[in-house]
């Protein structure tokens, strides 16, 4: 056995780091006590906030000589409680590394610190006339860092991929402070595992990402929006198939059934946008130049979806206005989450093919089992990405009944049970239902093999092994 | 100890698969002896040609109780010797796993098993409207489990990625037999540790891919090509950029610097494009509609960058025919790399505001040098991903003051030393230039954990831990 550290941690962190990147305050304490997701808060007994990417390094071997279990923070913006501390952890925060450390403005790369936030990084690859595609609710708060431990989504996907797909380069620093330095910049690599992938995703349980170098986009001059009324579910897989084939440059498929628009439209206190309902709305945007070519483009082919009969009704939008005006029911999610507390909320994924059959299975079985609820389903169609809100629920229900109901139905679709949220503390009962048991296991070894003392981001995404058979 | 099992080896798999899975014919394994590189060739003493996924698990259950090294095989078109045998190593061929088992095609996505031929691939999808866009020079040998293996790339990466993301699930069979099922045929799915992203590119170093689930894409209806002169490096960029905003069915960006349109046109017969000469020439493609827009946006953005002095001259062309012949020299290669043995290939990535200084320095170096052999650069722009063909050599010539030229300075211009060919056994020597030590180590640490006997495709990819120091 070793020797207690003369050291306290405190004391040891300090020594490492400098005092000023310790804080203890109970009121700041409080601040990072948890993330959105209803995972129950716990305030850390301290938060370390390292300056520089080289500083988390050392903070981690600190933590690691000392078996100090901690979570690591970001914008704390997560909806799965990845990021809110369990007892006994300390915080590690990113958000002071903040840096844009180099932008390739030939080729469109840009290598940034982990703590950046995802708004402040569109903004300013734009002023060069660059574009980041990934963009979600959270972009105002949420870090690249969390992006990619959380392998993120969003509405952009269909044609600019998750964020996985941005990332070229990633800096990691493992739980016992070992750097693993992948900052590549091209495209194409080749050269044996292509490690960084393994931390993608991973929701910060591997390594704590530190680095990354992403992929840009030369910036769209203008977006082309508009909101199809469709008959059925099978037409707007039509439509989309049709778009995506006629316009490279649609990056927005959403669908909305029309439980979720009159929702949607009563929180909101919007206009219905057509005159009559409909069983589904496809919201579809473009990306692509400011002459009228692209607006042209996508007023063709949904004019030819109209003759062709695949569309019953389309509103075209000619004005950022009415752009965002289309847009409002769809992104009215937020005042519907916290209309229908307590709820459970679902965020799927579901192969196309099987979407409208498990939305009908969804349906019957919630209006069964859940008669005084509103069960609501909109969607990422072209991801195979379902959201469903259900509730509210008498205060204090457990809805475990309601979860079992939906990931059970989820896994006999052929889907999974996270889509683009992650499971954190909040899914792990349910991660078995679409993961195999060789896949957990083989997940639980890589995580004894980088962290051998379960000390980073520990009790989170991959349950321990069942012991009770 | 564990005492001899009581069969041969020859038997027990005999009495796995069937002895018709068995072939030991030295006719057959010599055409089983290696691939397109120029690793050693070494027939192996017995091919086992199982017939289905199970199969190859069962095969792998056998081989690892008796220890017995093995070399995964498809289409043996691979560059870099992976699927070579060596010494003591039998091989296993997927050969027949040929098998379409699933196709969605309201989604647009397939599960195949891993041998399918990827050209059958592509003809099999277009027949249903779908299009499966990776594609590259061997694509009428190469399987679809190697092009997942090697995370193949080609001359489309531009648009639509690498095999890894045309990758939804995958199926492995690892070295003990066990079979990881993760048959995902979603876009989005974050539950857990996302295992299938360290198979892809590992070169068959740590399981066997038996099915994958692919990704399609609507067919395009027409491809629009054009080629363009231009006066310097620095307005290919300019020109790529410029384009990838305006087309965003921008599909293809080939550079090629004059010498090797020069000797391209020598070894191919082909007419000079133009009547004078440029530094450098790009080969544009998009993947449009076949109506005349797509057409006509190619050219009204050629026509602008003419106006504006990014290109020098371009040819549009007008007909399938001519389209042709404008990737007449850049498919020439075959014929390059023939005429110029025995030679050094090079398939490096590069950063974009790199790639120029880098040629330049390379070819005043391997001028100096080498000053009775040819330098011919050429490379897709948009993925940093750079060839270059230097050659003839005197027969017998020991190629490797030529490669530590090459790779030292792409390693100096922060590059990798592959960018889509892999490693194999023929690049492990220079790995460690452009892949860090903690790096390696846990690369080396994964195969251990998966793969303690090391007898899967052992000896490749990453060597061994240097233990001369």
């Amino acid at each position: 056995m070793q020797a207690s550290p003369p050291m306290s941690l405190h004391d040891a962190l300090a020594h490492a780091l400098g005092a000023d990147r310790l804080n203890t305050d109970p009121a700041f304490a409080e601040a990072q006590a948890g993330d959105w997701s209803d995972a129950p808060r716990c305030a850390p007994p301290l938060v370390i906030l390292p300056r520089t990417p080289e500083e988390v390094a050392r903070a981690l071997a600190v933590l690691a000589q000392y078996r100090q279990p901690l979570v690591v923070q970001g914008g704390l913006t997560g909806l799965a409680g990845a990021a809110t501390p369990q007892p006994g952890e300390v915080a590690l925060s990113l958000a002071r590394l903040t840096a844009i450390e180099a932008f390739d403005t030939v080729g469109g790369t840009v290598t940034v610190q982990a703590g950046i936030v995802l708004e402040s990084l569109q903004t300013q690859v734009e002023a060069a006339g660059w574009f980041f595609p990934l963009d979600l609710g959270a972009r105002g708060s949420c870090q690249l860092g969390g992006n990619a431990a959380t392998n993120a989504g969003g509405n952009r996907v269909l044609r600019f991929g998750t964020m996985r797909e941005r990332i070229l380069g990633l800096e990691v620093a493992l739980p016992d402070g070992t750097v693993l330095s992948m900052l590549n910049r091209t495209t194409k690599n080749t050269t044996g595992i292509d490690l960084k992938q393994l931390f993608i995703g991973a929701e910060g349980t591997l390594g704590v990402i530190t680095r990354l170098v992403l992929k840009l986009e030369p910036k769209p001059a203008a977006a082309q929006t508009a909101l199809c009324a469709l008959g059925s579910f099978d037409a707007a897989a039509q439509l989309l198939k049709a778009l995506r084939m006629r316009l490279p440059a649609l990056s927005s498929f959403e669908l909305m059934w029309d439980d979720f628009m009159v929702a949607a439209g009563e929180v909101a206190k919007l206009k219905p946008p057509f005159s009559t309902r409909y069983p589904v709305y496809a919201l579809v945007e473009t990306l692509g130049d400011a002459g009228d070519d692209a607006q042209q483009a996508l007023e063709a082919a949904l004019g030819d979806a109209l003759e062709h009969g695949t569309i019953d009704d389309v509103i075209v939008a000619q004005s950022l206005e009415q752009a965002k005006q289309l847009w409002a029911a769809r992104e009215s999610v937020g005042e519907l989450l916290a209309a229908t507390r307590p709820h459970a909320a679902f965020d799927v994924g579901v192969p196309m093919d099987e979407m409208e059959r498990l939305v009908a299975t969804l349906r019957a079985r919630l209006e069964a089992r859940f008669a005084a609820q509103r069960h609501l389903f909109f969607g990422h169609l072209g991801d195979g990405n379902l959201h469903l809100l259900s509730g509210p629920y008498e205060a204090g229900t457990d809805l475990l009944e309601v979860e079992a109901l939906v990931y059970e139905a989820v896994r006999d679709a052929g889907g999974c049970i996270s889509a683009e949220h992650g499971i954190g503390v909040v899914k792990q009962a349910f991660l078995g239902l679409t993961r195999s048991e060789p896949e957990l296991d083989l997940m639980r070894k890589i995580k004894q093999l980088v962290d051998p003392a379960g000390i980073l981001n520990g009790r989170r995404v991959v349950p321990d092994r069942d012991t009770s058979g």
